[in-house]
Parts: structure tokens; sequence; C-alpha cells
């Protein structure tokens, strides 16, 4: 660490994220500030079947004002086991469970400015929860999308499946499978 | 869309992100608040010598107070082409220009809360450019790595590089040039 902290400030404390500012002062003398976004982090699921289906979820995102194709993945509860939310949240959104489960990493989202982790799990060995799903009220719209594995990277090449951790996790977990 | 915008409001306007929070109001009549961050975008690079050695940066990341291994990688300026960002990017941190772009993907950071849209590069047919590097005083510890591709998925397998958008980019970038 090349500077020192002068002042830390929260600025914003909200529903799902928090903001702080931290003023710092470098050797030179020179001050700068540093944003923050503090996050609570996630759990991801690359849920693949017995075929090599995998599941996807396509979901509106408010600040894209569309609808983003996605890896199932949920928000930590505080202190929340993340293979724990992993497997809650497979089941929430898309009424599958899984027997076998195995972490393909644990990743960043966006270091430059927010502390948020996803962690991603390969889940196999998959059936039909009792329960079925369980979606918020925000969730309400919810598509899940079943798919061969190979088709998904195909639509990551053609810039169909865009989003960061989704196409870190199926192109992981393809690695881990032997599936090119 | 299922639910209304009933008002906007902008918490907060800073150096790299700013956040605006909506008041919705869902068919039902229940209202919530989404919280959404914005961020100009950035471009990434994944600059492949002739040998399959890629360019790795390692620098602090202060939401982490700890150094990341990334892609080099930095934030548009307005209206800029994503893609002389990425050129202005990797000779800034790295020293080095190459003659050969091509875009592998762009991509959301975190698209449940931010608008960080990141535009991913491969950069071949690389050379020294004769003006060296440019660091900014937040980024005097950068250091460069230079590394084979496949060890570079070697560390990702073995969660050493765990940052999104580099996983995504050196995969993508192996698939693309037939690596494995």
């Amino acid at each position: 660490m090349h500077f020192k902290l002068l002042q830390r400030e929260k600025k914003y404390s909200g529903k799902i994220i928090d903001l702080t500012i931290d003023r710092l002062v470098y050797p030179s003398g020179n001050e700068t500030i540093r944003e923050i976004i503090e996050h609570p982090g996630g759990a991801v699921i690359l849920c693949v079947f017995e075929n090599k289906d995998i599941l996807l979820v396509k979901q509106y995102r408010h600040p894209f004002a569309k609808d983003v194709i996605e890896l199932p993945a949920g928000k930590l509860d505080k202190n929340e086991d993340p293979l724990l939310c992993a497997q809650r949240e497979l089941r929430e959104e898309t009424g599958f469970a899984a027997k076998q489960w195995s972490k393909l990493t644990s990743l960043y989202a966006t270091p430059g400015f927010c502390n948020e982790i996803l962690h991603v799990y390969l889940a196999q060995d998959v059936y039909h929860h009792e329960l079925g799903t369980a979606l918020e009220e925000g969730e309400a719209s919810i598509e899940v999308i079943r798919l061969p594995i190979i088709e998904a990277i195909s639509k990551i090449e053609r810039e169909e499946i865009i989003d960061g951790k989704t196409i870190a996790g199926i192109l992981l977990g393809a690695r881990k499978l032997g599936i090119q």
C-alpha cells in the first residue's frame, strides 16, 4: 500500500449496497479519494444434467432496462454459507436441486470499486425439488432456460450471453468436465 | 417490465461512479426500490505474444485492500471508442502495443445493480511501444506479469486469478486461439 487513509465516510447505506468514500494521501502529499461499493457477495450455480444440459435464467435487470441471461445466482444472507446459498438459490429460481456440489471459483465481479465476491459452484446429479420454485415479487418474470452446455458456449461466442459471472462459470465448468 | 417507475433520485455523483435510487411500484401495488451504480464502462485487453505468452497486471485494489492480478484494463473516457481505450490502456499500463485487434465480447460486470460494460479485446502481433508506460499516481505500484496463457489458465483453476473479467477474457481468448 503506497498511501495513508485520512478519512472514511459512509455516504449511503442501502438495501443491497452501501457506499463508502475513503480519502487517501500518497507519499508525495497528493490527496485522492476512493469510492467503495460494499456488497454482501453471492453464490452462482452451474447446474449440469447428465446429458450435459445446463440451466440459465433470463430476468429483467434494471440497470440495463432489459432482460439478461445469467446462471442462477443470488445474494448471500448475512453470515450465510455460500454453498447453502447456492443450494437455496438453485431451488428457489429453478425448482431443481442437486446431490453433487463442487466449487469452481470465488471471483471478484468488479474489483476497482466494489468488494463483491461471487462463489461459483458446479452442481451435478440433478433432480426436481419437491417444493418447486419460490420467487420473490421482483423475480416474478424469471424464465428458466435449459440447453446443452455447448450451445451456451456458442451463445457466449456470439455475444448472446454477456454476463461476466455466467461466461466465467460456463467456461470454467466446461473445462472441468472436459467439454470443448 | 412488470412495474412502473415512480421516482428517480440521484443520490451521489462521484469520481468514478454515480448512485441513483429508483422507486418502483409492482402491478400488485407494492412498492420497492432499486439501487443503480452508474459506471462509464471500460476496455480489457488479452494481449497474446507469438509464443502464446500473455500480459497481466498486479495492482492494489482498495475494496479488497490487497493486490489483485487482472488483465490490463481501464475506464472509458467520455464518448471514447472502446478499441481506442483498449489500445491506450495497453500502452499506458504495460508499454506494449499491438497491430492486430479483435473483439472477444462486451460483458456486464455485475448487472444486478450496476450498468458497467467491459469491452474485451484480443491483441496480437505485439511490439514494444516507443513511449513506454504512462502510469497515473494511483497506479504507481502496477507490476506487469508476462506468462504463458496455459499457465494463466492453471492459475484460474487454482483460484490464484479470480478477477471475473480476467477469467472470462483468458478463457474466451484461449478458445478463440484453439488453446486448451
